[in-house]
This record gives C-alpha cells, sequence and structure tokens, in this order.
C-alpha cells in the first residue's frame, strides 16, 4: 500500500524518490549513501568525502566541553553583531564563563614577566633597568636551556633544573616530605598531564574496561578525556546541602554500582572544587586516602586553585602531604599523581600553558612508559617552563624584588577573597537562587529554581531548562555563563557556573543584572 | 607424578612453591597475581598497585619513539659519567640525533625575540631600545590578547588575527590561491595538528579499523600515534635508489595490500623529507593528488621544513597549490591537512612549540567536531602563537628591521645548506656508507653496510645491528644518531639519521670520526 510515486522533475531527486518509497529510507539518508557522499539537485554533481559524520571516530562525537561549548559560541556572534551596529539591551559580552584571570583584567605579576622578558630577549641582561634578581633567574634559567635559548626542545619531562626547583617548592609546603625531581613531569597546562594520566589507565574491555571515579559537578575535561578514550565514566555526586562536600558513603555507593559492569581503577579529585568553589577538609582527604587504598584506586589530585582559597577557617592541604603523615601503611602503597598548574592561584597565566604534575608510587616500570609516551610530543612549551620556574622560585626577602611580589600577590588574593564574598552575598539574595559559600577556586555554582512553565519551554525547544536561562541571559544582559548540566548536577536540580573574575565594581553590576534577570525570568514564567 | 615438595624455609616463598605445584603455575606467575601484586619474601610485606605494566593501556606499551629512545638515554648517561669525572675517549657528547637548532647554536632571529620580549613585558614598549616595527607588531599581537596579555587563554583554534595573518602568508606562498583563516587551527607545534587529525580519523574494528599510509623510513611520530590510537599503519617504501624519492606505484602495492586486512582512509607525506631529506618534485605530487582522489584517501601533508631546500633544481611546491593547480576535479574533492610549524626553517624555535595546520574540502560538520575537540585542551600556548604572528607577518623593505631580518635569515639557510652539502660529500667518501643528496629539512639518512660478523653479535647483544653500531659510536666518540631501524627501513637495510645542525667546524669533526669510527668498525667486523 505505498502512495503513488509523484517524481520530482528533477532526475537526482527522481531516483531519490523512487529508491525511498521502495527502500522506506527517508531521501535525506539516500542522499548521505555509505560513505558519506552527499548529492545535490544539480544532475551529475557530487560530492564525497572521506571523513563524515558517519566515519569518523566515535568517540570523538562523544565529547563534550560546555566551558567553550553553545552558548560561548553564540557569545562570540553576539560581539560580532555588536560590533557590526547591531542594537542590543546592552554594551558589550562580558565573559563570566571561563577562568581566564588576565583576560577579565587580573595583572600579571611584574617579577614573573620581567624574568620570562630577559629569557625571551637576552640582550637585556645588559639593561640596567631589570633588577637583579630577575636577571639571575633569567641567567639561570637560560643555562639550563639548550644552546641557551628558549627556543630549543627540552628533555621531554622538563628541564632538570626545574624540576629540582619544583621538587624544592613540594617539600616547602608539605613541610619537608621529600619530593624526588624524577617523579615531576611538566606538561602543556594542567590539562595535558591529567590526560596523560588517564590514558595510561585506559584498558580492558566490557566488564573490564577501565572505570574513572569523577565528582559530579565536575570539570568537564575529565568527563570528555573518559568519552575520548572510551573510558567508563563512574559518577559520585558532591553534597550540596553540605557546601559541595565530599562525602565517602557516596563514593562507595558509585563504587558499588560501578563494579557492575566496569573495573573501577581510578578516583579523580578537584580540591579547591571547580565549579563548587569547595576547599575539602584535612579529614575528608584521609577519608578519600583510606577508600582509595581499600578499594585499590589510582589517585588522581587535581590541584590547580592551591592558592585560591578564602574561608575562613579552611586550609589547603595537599593530598601528598595528608597522604605521608598517614604512616606507610598509605604513603608506601597509594599510587597518586597530583596536578598543578600556572593558570590559576595569583598567577593566572593561562596562556603560557604552563603545569606538571607528580607522581608518587608509580611503579618503576610504567614510569618508563610514561616518560616514552611523554617524549612522543617532544617537550612541554619552554616559555610556560620558565614561568613554572620563577613561580616555584619567587623573589626572596633580601632580594630587590621581594616587596612588589609580595604586594602583588597579596593584593590579587586579596581582592579575589573579596570577589568571593560578594558573589554569595548577593546571589543569596536573591529568590530562587541559592549558593553555596565560594571558600576556595574561582567560581560559584549556585542552584537555580526554575518554575515548571520554564522547563516546559525549555524542552520544546530541545534545551537542557539550565541552558535555556543562560542563554536568555545572555541574549538579555550580554552575561555569558555555562550551564550546570556542563558539569553535571543531580536530576531536577538547575546550576550555572560563573567566574568571580571580572574587576569588582563590573563584578557588582554583573550581580545586579543577574539578579534583576532572574526576577524578571520567574515573574515571566510561573 | 608431582615431584615431591621440597619446602623452602620462608613463609611467603613456601605458600608460592605449594601453590606451584599444584597450580602447576611458576611462582612468579603466583606473586603477580591478578591485580599485578609483587610479594616479597620478607615474610607479611607485599606491593601491590593499580598500574602495572600488566594492567596499563595496551596500545601506549606499543608505541615507540625512537629519537628520544634508549640511544638518547644512554646519552644523558654519559654525560653525567662525564660531569662526574669518568674518563672516556671524548670530552663531550654531540646530539646530532634531533632537530633541535638553537641547541646546535643556531641563533634565534633577533626580530622575532624583540616582539616576543615586548610582549611578555608591554612596559619595554616605552623603551627607546626597541626598533618601531617590533613595537608595532607587538602592540597589534596585545591588542588581539584578552586583556591585552599573553596570559590570556586565545579562543581554541587560535587568536584570530593570527589566523588571518597566516591566511594572508598562505596565500602568497601559493601564489593567490585563497586561503579561508576559518580553515587554520593554530597548535601546540605541529605534532598535536597531526595528532589530532589522525584521532579524527581512526575508527572501526577488525577489518574496517583505519589504516594510514606512511612512508618507510617516515617520522616516528606518525607510527607512535597509530599505535596509541591503535589504527592500522600501513608502510610504503621510498625508493632509496631514486634518491627516496616517492613512487606511486609502490603506494598502490602497500594499498592494495593493505585492503585484505583493514579500510585504508589516509595518506600521510612528509616533505621535504624527514628523515630522508629528499624534497619532492612537482609531477610526484600530482600524482600523489591524483591517487588520493581515485582511492578516496585523506591527505596529510607534512610541510614543517618548507623553507628547508637547498639542492640546485628542486623548489618546495605545497600540497594545496598543487592540488588547486589541478583544477575542481581535485580542488573541491580532494581532502587534505597540511601543517608548519616554528621550530624548523631558518627560525628553529622549537621551544615554543608553535604551529598550524590547515584543513581543505574538510566536511562542515566534522569541522566543528575538530573544533570542539581542540576546545578541550583550551587553547595552544599563546608565546608559540605570537611567534608564528611574526613568522607569518615579518619585517617589509620599508622598516627598519627589514635588513637584519634578511641577512640572518639569508645567513642561516645558506649556512644550513652549505652543512648539508658537506655531510653528503664526507659520508660519500667513506667506503659502506651511502649517501643520497641532502635536497631539503635537517638530516641525512645514509646506508651503511655492515658485515656478518656485526649482525650477528647484535643479535647476541639482542640489538638491532644499526642500533649496535650507533651505541658502540656513542660508546667511543660521543656522537649520538639515531638506527633507522627507529624510522623503517627495508628488511636486511641498515641506517641512521644524522641532522646537518652542528656548527660547520663541529660537524667537519663529527663527520671525521664517524668516517674513522666506521672504517675502524668495518676491519673490527670483517
Amino acid at each position: 500500500t505505498l502512495p503513488p510515486p509523484q517524481p520530482p522533475k528533477n532526475p537526482i531527486l527522481y531516483i531519490l524518490h523512487v529508491c525511498s518509497v521502495i527502500s522506506r529510507f527517508t531521501p535525506e539518508i539516500l542522499r548521505k549513501g555509505i560513505h558519506g557522499d552527499t548529492m545535490t539537485e544539480n544532475g551529475c554533481e557530487y560530492r564525497e568525502r572521506v571523513l563524515t559524520m558517519d566515519t569518523m571516530n566515535p568517540n570523538v562525537k562523544r565529547v563534550e566541553y560546555a566551558v567553550r561549548g553553545p552558548i560561548v559560541q553564540r557569545a562570540v556572534q553576539i560581539e560580532r553583531e555588536l560590533k557590526m551596529g547591531i542594537k542590543k539591551p546592552f554594551t558589550e559580552v562580558i565573559r563570566a564563563n571561563i577562568g581566564d584571570c588576565h583576560a577579565m583584567g587580573q595583572k600579571p605579576i611584574t617579577f614573573f614577566r620581567q624574568v620570562l622578558a630577559l629569557c625571551s630577549y637576552p640582550d637585556l641582561l645588559e639593561d640596567g633597568k631589570f633588577p637583579e634578581d630577575a636577571k639571575s633567574r633569567a641567567r639561570r634559567i637560560l643555562q639550563a636551556c639548550g644552546g641557551g635559548s628558549l627556543g630549543a626542545y627540552s628533555t621531554s619531562q622538563g628541564i632538570e633544573m626545574i624540576r629540582q626547583d619544583i621538587a624544592r617548592y613540594i617539600e616547602r609546603r608539605d613541610g619537608g616530605i621529600t619530593c624526588d625531581p624524577d617523579n615531576i613531569y611538566l606538561s602543556t597546562g594542567a590539562s595535558d598531564a591529567i590526560v596523560t594520566m588517564l590514558k595510561l589507565l585506559v584498558s580492558g574491555e566490557g566488564m573490564s574496561r577501565t572505570g574513572v571515579m569523577i565528582s559530579i559537578p565536575q570539570y568537564p575535561l575529565y568527563s570528555a578525556t573518559l568519552a575520548e578514550l572510551g573510558a567508563v565514566q563512574i559518577s559520585y555526586y558532591l553534597d550540596e546541602d553540605n557546601c559541595w562536600s565530599l562525602d565517602i558513603s557516596e563514593l562507595r555507593r558509585a563504587l558499588q554500582e560501578a563494579k557492575k559492569h566496569c573495573s573501577p581503577r581510578a578516583l579523580c579529585i578537584i580540591n579547591p572544587g571547580n565549579p563548587t568553589g569547595q576547599v575539602q577538609s584535612r579529614q575528608c582527604i584521609e577519608g578519600v586516602i583510606r577508600f582509595a587504598a581499600a578499594e585499590k584506586l589510582f589517585l588522581m589530585a587535581d590541584e590547580v586553585y592551591q592558592d585560591n582559597v578564602y574561608a575562613d577557617g579552611c586550609k589547603f592541604h595537599s593530598f601528598k602531604k595528608v597522604l605521608f603523615e598517614m604512616g606507610l601503611e598509605y604513603s608506601e602503597k597509594v599510587e597518586l599523581a597530583s596536578f598543578h598548574s600556572t593558570s590559576k592561584c595569583y598567577m593566572g597565566e593561562c596562556g603560557f600553558r604552563g603545569g606538571y604534575m607528580e607522581v608518587v608510587n608509580l611503579d618503576p616500570e610504567v614510569k618508563v612508559q610514561l616518560t616514552k609516551l611523554v617524549s612522543v610530543r617532544l617537550c612541554p612549551p619552554v616559555p610556560g617552563q620558565a614561568l613554572l620556574d620563577v613561580v616555584v622560585n619567587p623573589p626572596q626577602p633580601d632580594e630587590p624584588s621581594y616587596d612588589t611580589f609580595i604586594k602583588e600577590r597579596t593584593d590579587t588574593l586579596a581582592t579575589l577573597a573579596e570577589k568571593a564574598n560578594m558573589t554569595q552575598e548577593i546571589l543569596n539574595q536573591v529568590p530562587g537562587i541559592k549558593c553555596n559559600p565560594v571558600q576556595g577556586a574561582m567560581y560559584t555554582f549556585p542552584r537555580i529554581h526554575l518554575p515548571p512553565k520554564a522547563i516546559l519551554e525549555a524542552k520544546e525547544k530541545e534545551q537542557t531548562p539550565d541552558m535555556f536561562y543562560c542563554m536568555k541571559l545572555l541574549e538579555e544582559t550580554g552575561i555569558c555563563l555555562v550551564p550546570g548540566s556542563g558539569f553535571g548536577q543531580r536530576d531536577g536540580t538547575y546550576h550555572f557556573r560563573m567566574t568571580i573574575l571580572p574587576p569588582k565594581e563590573k563584578l557588582k553590576i554583573v550581580l545586579a543584572k543577574i539578579k534583576e534577570f532572574h526576577q524578571h525570568f520567574m515573574a515571566q514564567y510561573s
């Protein structure tokens, strides 16, 4: 009982029509063919490609990265529209979607940049304008570079002298617990090292496929990398009602559940938390380490916000330090990789892509494999390595740049603390927005209560409700946030992530605009 | 009929012994256990790890990267031994294993470094010592950076203004053929972009697993990445007797062979060649493009040595230009990604990890996926992007830095050409070494004829014969080369790769030492 064909006049369309009726495939599917060919109506012309959505790596298709997702692409469009003179209810887009400190007006540390300029153009070493401590740092770095140039490759693990400096820095941070420079691997930002460790960990098929535990909400680098590697994501939920703290019984629940379909092998922690802004207590960290030891999980501690702690009573405890203070039973057993970066803290030097990881208790044979793996990419960017060296080896009290350095660092961190506080205070004044204290890092992840009518309209538009909310906020105010769905959240709850980075006066305006938007939104949809 | 147990006294060893007898597994296997635990004889102490050689990603295990392999590790050891005062028949290690220009004494281009210093420390923009053209470049770059800082993230594809500059540079290079800045992706060195493209291309299982054609000899980034991604390497041999040129019939042979066990989808070309030093003729490139079109292969053109062409009658032809000059039949159909870098040519700025790729005819939907994939790593290092901008936008005839720039560039390339010539001349004087002309790039890949006795001794040591040769050369002369087996070669032939980068006087000594070593080696083993 096929409908009688009413063939279009164009011969290609005619053939498609007939084939479609016979095969019951839509003409669109037939057009694509098996190799992703796409026929056009233009008689004989058609186009075929090797690499199409049908033939490409299916794991890549599954990758999602909300921090630079559709909302940011729309923000870029809006900026272009503003430039073209298209009228909007605002004059600029404010990007509170990404922890991009300098883009938001945070100033680089003078000393760091002086050293980088000296390393880039060593003729400046003869220039009387540069302080002696900057010059001596630059000379020391250049001596450790091949041919005395930032332009030479370094060893793949990173310049040895810089790894030694990092090791001493970690020892100072951790109250003298030994750090072996051979356990340090420099990287292209912390992301690079995190991906490398995950890559090593992933193996097996089916039931024995590697599962990796990540928090919900999480920083989407983790979910994206697990998707790309085809590993199993094991989600454990942070406790929003307890300031986004980590609950060991929830770890246990998630692990038991996961054991039914994969082989859990690693546990990732972000402390201070992204996007939660939570700072873990020492007690919590001890619990996590005991859990990892008992359940034989490789620990990955993302500690890139280690200097970003603002709340009274909160303190950063490194996993390495806690691990070693728990005694030999743990310190000789638990495998740990911890990550740090030049992109956050008071430096905020995201563009230099400097970073490192420290590995603890890594199997010596696996370490050889790790070194081999990183050697394929030759080396991390050497300017980023140089920057890392001054971060871990800053001006000392007897050096000329000390006072300026301390003042700049203190001011930057104090301003961030002030903004963290202001953000939570103002957002909590808005009915329908509930915000945990921003104890650390650079973000708030408030919960937004959306009325059923708004949720319905979002569904009609095939958007998640928080994407619908954030998109509307962007269109009406120019403020760019990331919907909570990009980080993960409990079903039926909605959030957004916002950075605390805009300059104080601008942040005030942003918060006031969000407040106004939210009230208007609630009125409109209730 | 089990042998009567004669239990060892140590309780662990006793249990192992008994279990071994019962299970017929060796004690070593039992020690390892299923999770890679390793028990020691020490009564109760034992150590278990999550991540071991048995549990790690098996693809990573298969990765090999000879350019930084065992021979380089031994070179590092020898350097340490020299420092410790251990006597050797030489006083320094000479690394001719890797194309690390600055490490070998090549000087950076002054203008580039001035711009980088200005961008790193913008206070210098007020400094009268810097030429105006360097300042204007730096100002323009900083204006394109978030917050006017190299420390801000860029868009993941790379700074838009820099992509525009690159597009104009490519248009000039290719005689006006259009280049869309939207088809340019900046990367962390060319390696990063090559890995990204391969990642997109790999899919399928078994017979339909993606196969990628690479030359033999090749640059081992390709084989390493294919191993890591679990793709099938399809080897086509370059013709050593014809100056390492590419022969289309050999491509055809390799492809037909491969179709029996995988799904060939991409063809990688390195031109000028690494490690061969060969420069492809226009005719050859046309043949490759016709082959790729007919066989539906995605083309990847590694063109990082595009300015390194020395031999008379040789000229660099970009795949993009040839493709577009072959008419619509090809220019609208063949998918191409071509790669370039700041690490080679006259710049040699390996440490900055600057690079880009241009994609042509990429499926628009796949392009969205590519952009998403690169966004997970946030952005390529911004100092490397800035460097790339000045490389594609160098001083112009009416600008103050022009003369110095031209002089430095010309001198560097002329010196390289001289060294290319000297290398092939001297090596060809040695009986048993046969060297093709170094037409371009930075390497020679001479064939060495090894006597059967040497091959036998190598086998006894479980080394490839050319590794045995290179290791001996390193121990006796301090010269570090890479054995041909790291790049691939026809069975029964042996080679090494050597860079032409050491300073002229040192290169002369290196070549003389190799000559002497080879003669001595031949005498010893014949």
